[in-house]
């Protein structure tokens, strides 16, 4: 049997979901009074689909649950694998009462929900994240969607879960490199809106690590809080959402120039965050110690603090350009008023700017 | 200078919009009060193009207006060809700022409306439909989506436009066949809710099809003004939008069977709704002249009587029978408890059922 289970209730009026995040959840929990009709269709990765789509099964006793087990990757992120999820469906006659599950990591996620959002023009979906990444982030927010040849995430749509189940279990199988990229996230937000929930970060960090299921269970639960909080108060992306951007767009120039794939997105946003913090510094918001207090957390969770070492500024500076995040031309970056309160500003100094790049580019982050 | 121009604001909350009616709009309106940014993507086809492009352009003065010309025919409302619409966005570096604008038939409004609905997870849309069709039935109810090679429509979503502009001087170049297919639908609203509506067209049937604007306006303003009332009262397809369906399950048997394009939309769900009149009168709800009249009108707007001549009873058990409105099994038929009264049923008599496609499949409708 699990141990205690949290549950996070997000609140979007008539679209609001429970989150459930405890040990030992796949398998053991009954999601069917989360189901209307009588049909599952789960879609995993051939990743996962070995090691927990029977356990998921399980949790849908009594319905009718088909498979569809994609291949793995972000490069499998686009229409034609998209396409195998409606083929499944209406291969196995799938009607409008049909709910998806969604088995695997952000990929698999943000694919289900917009087959979700699209099939027959919308029908409900289940999120069980299994990555650390997808658990602190997909979980929240509504996010679909599918890559283009032209752009990431370019053709999706905003659809919610009918509730999300989060196994701290299924992170013992990821890679640790995984894991770590996964806790860039969780530092983020501390960050950028909760300092009582960085220094338990800190407090905690050796044993998130080592998978310790309860400081698992409370980070994932409140990295949740904290995203659940700020998508609340802006669904559509107006404002405030965009403070869960930090250390993205530094973070995507390097995925970028590293080649997608080569650095785990987390990765990038922990490089990012550090220069954001930087940056921050620079342009007289925080103090010293409060940059290492940042870095040396963003280092304890085994993340790199430095971006490729081929990168010069003036990568960094074409290839935030071109940040989807800028109106008008203007750089928009999020940085930090102080620690636990990050702002967007598109003011930051070119100067200061270039000195962060300057500094992180030669290799020596101070 | 265009006529008097009819207004209508279709009720929808937060995502109400207005539809313009009037005879020589195009060209004439401007649409740039409905245009938040300063991006505007104009899709339609090529057929269309050549016609009213320039008009089109010319309702959006002061903006950027980029536009694609996809192929004609519902053969291309597939994936590839929305592809294109993705492509041409991308390409221009259109933001999620941007407008996109359908111009033509039911094909484009769908497409565009899906493409809308999905880029960047949902940017705005206008719709300019250029068909009799898609004035009276697309330019509300917010469904919008692309066909899959195992069934049509099955990959769309719900999407309201910010505004549509209908000119009845489009309909000048459009062929006689597809007139007549759109007054089939034109003809539903008075059978399905607005017995005064039918008298009406009993009236100007022939001022109709002769292409009279003020006719047109009025017939399109009250077509508009039913479906805008029915879709208000249940826009996600509960309940009443089924009575919108009126000779469509027959009408789809028919489409089906002759091979999609050899007989339009609107010619099938003419006799559809003569068939469904006929099992009416067999039910005991409407009289011997109550189908008189309905058949009297579907003759008059140049709509088919009967099915094609090789089609059996069998032929339309069978293609009734994967109709995706049917709920367990039971065959959901849209009838007329009176002229003007209609309502959705699982009850029809089987015997009943079987002699009005004895009727209609021997080639004599009574």
């Amino acid at each position: 049997m699990p141990n205690a289970v949290r549950e996070l209730q997000v609140d979007l009026g008539d679209r609001s979901y429970p989150i459930f995040i405890g040990d030992g959840l796949l398998g053991s929990m009954d999601l069917t009074p989360y189901v209307a009709g009588s049909q599952i269709m789960i879609v995993t990765n051939e990743t996962v689909a070995p090691l927990y789509l029977e356990q998921a099964k399980a949790c849908f006793s009594g319905k009718a649950v088909d498979s569809v087990v994609l291949p793995d990757g972000e490069e499998y992120k686009d229409w034609q694998t998209l396409n195998l999820v409606f083929d499944a469906l209406l291969k196995k006659r799938h009607t409008r009462k049909t709910t998806l599950v969604a088995l695997g990591g952000g990929v698999v996620g943000d694919m289900t929900g917009f087959a979700a959002a699209s099939y027959q023009r919308g029908v409900p979906f289940i999120q069980i994240p299994t990555t650390l990444l997808s658990q602190v982030d997909s979980s929240v927010g509504g996010k679909t969607g599918i890559n283009h040849p032209l752009g990431k995430n370019m053709i999706g749509a905003f659809h919610q879960p009918e509730v999300v189940l989060i196994d701290t279990n299924s992170l013992k199988t990821l890679p640790p490199r995984e894991v770590s990229a996964g806790l860039a996230e969780v530092i983020k937000y501390g960050l950028i809106r909760d300092t009582e929930f960085l220094a338990w970060l800190e407090l905690e960090m050796d044993r998130l690590i080592g998978l310790s299921p309860d400081s698992l269970v409370e980070a994932i639960y409140r990295s949740c809080a904290c995203k659940a909080d700020v998508v609340a108060r802006d669904e559509r992306e107006g404002g405030l959402r965009a403070i869960l951007n930090l250390g993205h767009t530094f973070g995507h120039a390097i995925e970028t120039f590293a080649g997608y794939g080569n650095w785990l997105h987390g990765e990038a946003v922990g490089t990012g965050m550090v220069m954001a913090a930087d940056l921050s510094l620079r342009e007289g918001m925080i103090s010293g110690a409060d940059l290492a207090r940042a870095r040396e957390l963003v280092a304890r969770a085994g993340l790199p603090l430095l971006p490729p070492a081929e990168m010069t500024p003036d990568h960094f500076m074409d290839l935030m350009a071109v940040d989807k995040k800028n109106i008008d031309g203007a750089l928009r970056l999020v940085l930090l008023r102080a620690l636990g309160d990050a702002f967007v500003t598109a003011d930051a100094s070119p100067e200061n700017l270039a000195a962060t790049l300057g500094a992180f580019c030669q290799g020596a982050p101070d």
